[in-house]
């Protein structure tokens, strides 16, 4: 049963007056939350992988690690609440010698935005789902989250909601700070409900975009922060084929299928030096031949990764390097094609296949590739095989005008959730300039408000001079922070 | 003449192009060409004042203290880039024992987003004009400007204009990094270039809304920074009315005034206690007997200043305290209504009237005022008249939920330029989170990268461990800052 758009708005309005009453929560009392939901999902780790397996056909040693991970990151924010660095405070005290002329006394800091929809994904059941990012985020800038379930795996999203809920409540959050919605016209109603202030979708960029533009088109716009997945792009230099290609090949082949290629971060491009098209096909043959397909996560999904292909095979110059099918559990294609036809049909570097797929592609000459990356639309990461002997200042250029993390030497798949982290990308990668993983994801959630001139006893504790919270703060410049562990 | 479209397309290559070649340049050698900027800016400032004085009708000290103001600002701005606070440089090593699994090296920092449409506002010919607040952070991000010239002061704008360019010239910037132009086809054309990465707009909520519209429906949308405006509600308690009723008006009269009231700051609405009508139309009779008004900006805006005071004229309850006109040189213009009359008609309090006129409300209790803010629109500034002795934890906690900066017995014209500067608002005061003056502006103009397990000598100058610019860097995850001065 889909929640109807009167039980979303019963929700969201829910959600607003939980808000209220837990902003006056200090950073103590608000990691305490986050930390309580953390333990909660381990106690319950068991039924939520079982259910998570049946729905989704991923296993059990990943979902273990995903939902370790997810564990792991509601307690790095709690820990990142407590030193406070999302609420960027800042205080000028009055100056009269100011060299615009005489300053005010002026502080400011973050407060949270309020009601945030959050839209769970389909392929990672926990770390993108009901208390993945975008959830535990925005609780942990002080907002209430109404969560849209994925269909991909309703079971395991109510479990996983009625945990969470209870652990709030045992905690002593107020009543309704999260709650969980299912079905379109609650998903729509919750991106046009006035009292939401922001949205954090993961998913793909049909729907990314419509809810984007949806998001948009409100009477008060509010910022859609979308991850709409991407294609991955993967250069090889010459020199580090001539030394190590079947090491890269082997790398590549595990990074494309991992999760049978359900990741945002899947390699879905793989740049080499053409003339060992035979050599390509028998390292990757033999690198794939144990691997042992599975189902993918949804039959809608299965359906539209025998499309994806099917339209890059369709292309000219593009041709089956690897012949895999798409049965029940499909087991991978490995497209080829050249950089000259790229070139002619650039068409072929966009287009997603979200699953165990890849496309080769072949070039002349290693002074093609800062031409060639700039053919490729905002990725969410690009990665670069090189030795240290290559000059490849130019490309690492390029790489980082159009992606959002830049790998030498790695794989993309894995992302790990920490302080410099940045899970994000120039459009169609996101729809935003920031990042949906690690502790800065946390801002997202937050706006800036400034006091001018209030008396010290009216101020709150962020920007107080006497620094209750004991936060880093601004002061007339200068940063000071004043219990720093090392 | 209006830039033709080609012309506009030929500024945006010329800008990425010169964006491409500034991007080498260090803190040092980026703050010198601001610092350039600023000397020529004062060293043209007779000529600058003189035009600008002809063209917008405001009188020289005003001029005077605003170019003051924005060279003040390009130096501040320049120091801010020495100290790299804005890069926001993060460093997380390799971690085997990271509590979710192995950690890679991973490191973040800021770098700009590449060509910035600017428009520039025609009430600030300086502060927010054609190097105002806008440009000067978005050069100050790394970004390259094209600027958009208000048609309210053109020869101005071309002026400012070519000593700009001149002088970024001479301290041996890029040509192309900045440029001038004009018209509505280079400003649509402006807004749809793929080159252009984010726009930031200061002007009125018809226009702005409807290039964020633009901005958002691009195929690639961008970041769209709107300062639209506001109406900035002063809120006086019984208390403050009794004790100091004379003095608050007073202020009030000079603040609304100020400036021919063609701030976006200006107080537009105050709550005052009901029933000493007689007395307030009397002191500020008194208080605007010696007011000598001047012409507004442009003919345009004095049509819509005499159509918006007729509008909000029309309202039933709403009567005429203190009368007018809409000479070519205008007196000020003071409307009278009720709590009563505004909760009937809330569209009352949303009526932005730029010109020298504003609007008083009389309340019957102060356990009111929190609730009428709720009535209120997204805010530039709020602001409280208020005593030691009042009770406004309430009041002050919807004036931050609808406001960006709050004011303790100040008036909100006036906006100082520093670090803990917020001036933003919840829609339709601006369309982001963002600030458009202060070192936080800086930050709009930049985007996130990452880079994976780099070797040591591929790293950025930010992100090396060295720190060779001596900047502030988080340190798995600790701040570290070399050489802080206080």
């Amino acid at each position: 049963m889909n929640t109807t758009v009167e039980e979303l708005r019963a929700a969201v309005e829910a959600a607003h007056a939980a808000f209220g009453k837990a902003r006056a929560a200090d950073p103590e009392t608000r990691a305490g939350w986050l930390e309580a939901v953390a333990a909660a999902l381990e106690q319950d780790a068991g039924t939520l992988v079982q259910i998570a397996g049946r729905e989704t056909h991923l296993g059990s040693p990943r979902l273990d690690g995903e939902l370790k991970r997810s564990v792991f990151q509601l307690r790095l924010f709690a820990e990142e609440l407590r030193r406070g660095e999302h609420l960027d405070a800042t205080i000028d005290h009055a100056d009269a010698e100011w060299g615009m002329g005489p300053r005010p006394d002026l502080r400011r800091f973050n407060v949270p935005l309020g009601v945030v929809g959050v839209f769970g994904a389909s392929n990672f059941p926990f770390a993108f789902s009901v208390m993945g990012g975008d959830s535990a985020s925005a609780l942990a800038a002080g907002c209430a989250v109404v969560h849209k379930a994925h269909e991909g795996h309703p079971d395991l999203a109510e479990r996983t909601a009625g945990t969470v809920i209870d652990a709030l409540d045992a905690a002593g959050a107020p009543a309704g700070l999260f709650s969980l919605v299912t079905g379109r016209p609650a998903a729509e109603a919750l991106v046009d409900h006035p009292l939401v202030k922001a949205v954090g979708f993961t998913g793909s960029t049909a729907v990314g975009r419509a809810l984007f533009d949806r998001a948009a088109a409100r009477p008060e716009p509010i910022p859609f922060y979308g991850e709409l997945g991407g294609i991955n792009a993967v250069f090889v230099t010459e020199h580090a084929w001539s030394v190590r290609r079947d090491e890269i090949l082997r790398g590549y082949a595990g990074s494309f299928t991992m999760g049978m290629g359900q990741f945002c971060t899947k390699p879905g491009l793989l740049f080499v030096p053409a003339g060992q098209t035979e050599e390509l096909r028998k390292v990757l043959s033999e690198a794939l031949a144990g691997f042992a397909p599975s189902r993918l996560l949804t039959e809608r999904l299965h359906e539209g990764f025998r499309d994806a292909v099917g339209q890059v095979e369709e292309h000219t110059g593009v041709d089956v390097l690897l012949e895999g099918d798409f049965a029940p559990m499909p087991r991978p294609t490995l497209l080829r094609t050249t950089a000259d036809a790229v070139r002619k049909d650039p068409a072929l570097l966009r287009q997603e296949m979200f699953g165990p797929a890849s496309l080769v592609v072949e070039y002349g000459d290693q002074s093609e590739l800062a031409g060639l990356a700039g053919l490729l639309e905002g990725q969410l990461t690009t990665t670069l095989q090189a030795d240290p002997e290559d000059d490849v200042a130019e490309l690492t250029a390029r790489l980082a005008d159009i992606s959002g993390r830049v790998l030498w030497n790695g794989w993309p798949t894995g992302v790990t959730v920490s302080y410099a982290q940045h899970h994000g990308g120039p459009y169609p990668a996101t729809t935003s300039n920031t990042t949906s993983v690690g502790t800065a994801a946390i801002r997202r959630f937050l706006r800036p408000v400034a006091y001018q001139s209030f008396p010290a006893d009216r101020l709150p504790e962020p920007v107080q001079d006497a620094n209750p919270w004991r936060i880093p703060q601004r002061v007339d410049g200068t940063w000071r922070r004043p219990e720093q562990a090392s």
